[in-house]
């Protein structure tokens, strides 16, 4: 873990100056690209070059697992639609392959816990356990078990960024996840379970309060304090939020944008700031989620969504959909015109 | 006119309810893609197909004129920057072109009205006039120039249609075109001057209070009803929110969907809905410009943004950012697998 962690250094801010002053001398009023501006100068700080080169290609790398607490009925889904779904992903026809059809986003499927066998599957095999231990009555993980789902997501990220991908998005399956990331959001930020708790996939008013009951009697039994993230991922999973965790500091190490999905991003994303705050200056936040946790999460990590569209799958379709958002801000910065270049007197 | 409007039919109601039902069989959540769920709808709706093929490939049409409001001093830039831009789109130098070669549309730029002569540039040509006259002294065009500049765009639509685009932008250029459009979208709103004059490009506190005078002025002076599309535009113009009223309707008409950028695509699309309010119906509000004037256009177009990022540029950029969000709506009501065809008991 601390070798992970000595490898990431803050953002570039020789570059970031650079790409500020460049935004003034294009062709266009000063300001007038709103937060493309920003991020422009973002991803020149993540790089460390003026101007960077357009983040591509891209991956969504989606991690799932599966959840003991799925046993408390806190979903209206059987647990085996995490491995019908994984089968989905790997034929293409999950909402997730047709976003990244679009937008010229490679999928990879990592099974880094799910409770089912899927060996047969066309997908990365990493499975760290058969889904993680029920949170509201023991821990979900060991300590060992939480350092190797880490190691999955570091790890695959260094060999996607070795591989030729410049820029890494977030994606995730598993059902009873959103219980997992209450638990976490709330730990990180300071909320209450009723604040952070939401309807996940869809259930109704009697689910989501025994739901929250769940996570608030977790966060009272477990009580991980916010300096313990390595303890908070034992206490609540799941495998594929510590994988995640692992992604985003791998991303970061390596130098290169890491665009986040939805809820069970901010939760793996916390996780990460914890452990290394300068990972977050790496991450850009694609979409907020109709899920409540998310926004909280995302006021605590200091990130504006670019996308915000009632979007509630995960599986990376937020990240994906605000990929071309990133490209576009990253292409103006180095490919238009400056005043000076195309000979308007301004 | 008339044989322009008969040609635009209200959307399919058979292919939307088709549609509707499909969305409730894919492999999410029902209503997990939220706003693209309702999105891939209205593209059935428009397109009379269930589900409709991807709408690609997209070109944005950046319609150019300049402004005889201009030598009131409502724009601290000066009017040549429109043929300086013109020249700008064409060398491939601009915001819209860095947008659009990632996002993989085509740009067509056509001068309308630009002031200055522009003929050495390899764009379309059909200049109705060179520039309008001066609104706050007389109308700023004759009935016949805006019966021109309508055909201008609506002509242009069938041809681009005919040349297989299925997919229509619109985009703009005219220094002090804000005027204009604040001026159109009081009059189609009932709304005051105050509230939807803004700082354009950006002017500072005087300038922006001058130039709300004029636009309060100019709505007593012309006194123009809401009913009455083709006086508003002969009293305020610009030659460009005609071309762009004809464009939307010429897109309506060819039943294919088009993607309206911010303020100016607003009070052209307000005349769009004046003359045939069915021809919204074929709209897409790609963003919401900071422009205060554009959030009272699209309550009264009745039209969700897909992309809010404070962008306050023109040109077409916030609906070419907004493009892949659309065609990631019509790929997934089409290509992903249903839970039946997936094997997954939901």
């Amino acid at each position: 873990m601390e070798e992970y962690l000595a490898r990431i250094a803050p953002a570039d801010e020789v570059a970031m100056r650079a790409a500020a002053e460049r935004q003034g001398q294009l062709t266009k009023p000063p300001g007038a690209l709103g937060v493309l501006e920003d991020l422009s100068v973002r991803v020149a700080g993540m790089t460390g070059v003026c101007p960077p080169a357009v983040p591509m290609p891209a991956v969504v790398t989606v991690f799932a697992a599966d959840h003991g607490v799925h046993a408390q009925g806190v979903s209206p889904w059987p647990q085996e639609v995490t491995a019908g779904m994984l089968a989905n992903f790997a034929a293409g026809g999950a909402a997730v392959n047709a976003f990244a059809a679009n937008n010229r986003v490679e999928v990879r499927v990592v099974d880094v816990g799910v409770a089912t066998p899927v060996e047969e599957l066309d997908i990365v095999h990493a499975k760290v356990r058969l889904g993680t231990r029920d949170l509201s009555v023991e821990a979900a993980l060991t300590n060992d078990e939480v350092r190797a789902a880490i190691a999955v997501g570091f790890d695959l990220a260094d060999t996607l960024v070795r591989d030729g991908y410049r820029c890494l998005l977030t994606g995730d399956m598993g059902i009873a996840n959103t219980t997992a990331s209450a638990a976490l959001i709330a730990t990180f930020t300071g909320s209450t379970a009723e604040v952070v708790t939401g309807r996940g996939t869809g259930i109704d008013d009697a689910t989501l309060a025994h739901k929250t009951a769940i996570v608030r009697s977790a966060l009272e039994k477990h009580a991980v304090p916010a300096t313990d993230p390595l303890g908070a991922l034992q206490a609540y999973g799941g495998l594929e939020h510590a994988a995640l965790a692992g992604y985003i500091l791998g991303g970061a190490a390596n130098r290169v944008p890491v665009i986040l999905d939805g809820v069970i991003a901010g939760g793996a994303a916390l996780v990460a700031q914890a452990l290394q705050p300068h990972s977050i200056e790496y991450c850009v936040a694609g979409h907020r989620s109709a899920e409540p946790g998310h926004a909280v999460a995302l006021k605590t990590l200091g990130l504006i969504p670019l996308v915000d569209l009632d979007l509630r799958l995960g599986e990376g379709t937020g990240a994906v959909l605000a990929y071309p958002i990133l490209a576009c801000a990253v292409r103006a910065l180095g490919e238009m015109a400056t005043f000076e270049s195309a000979g308007i007197d301004s």
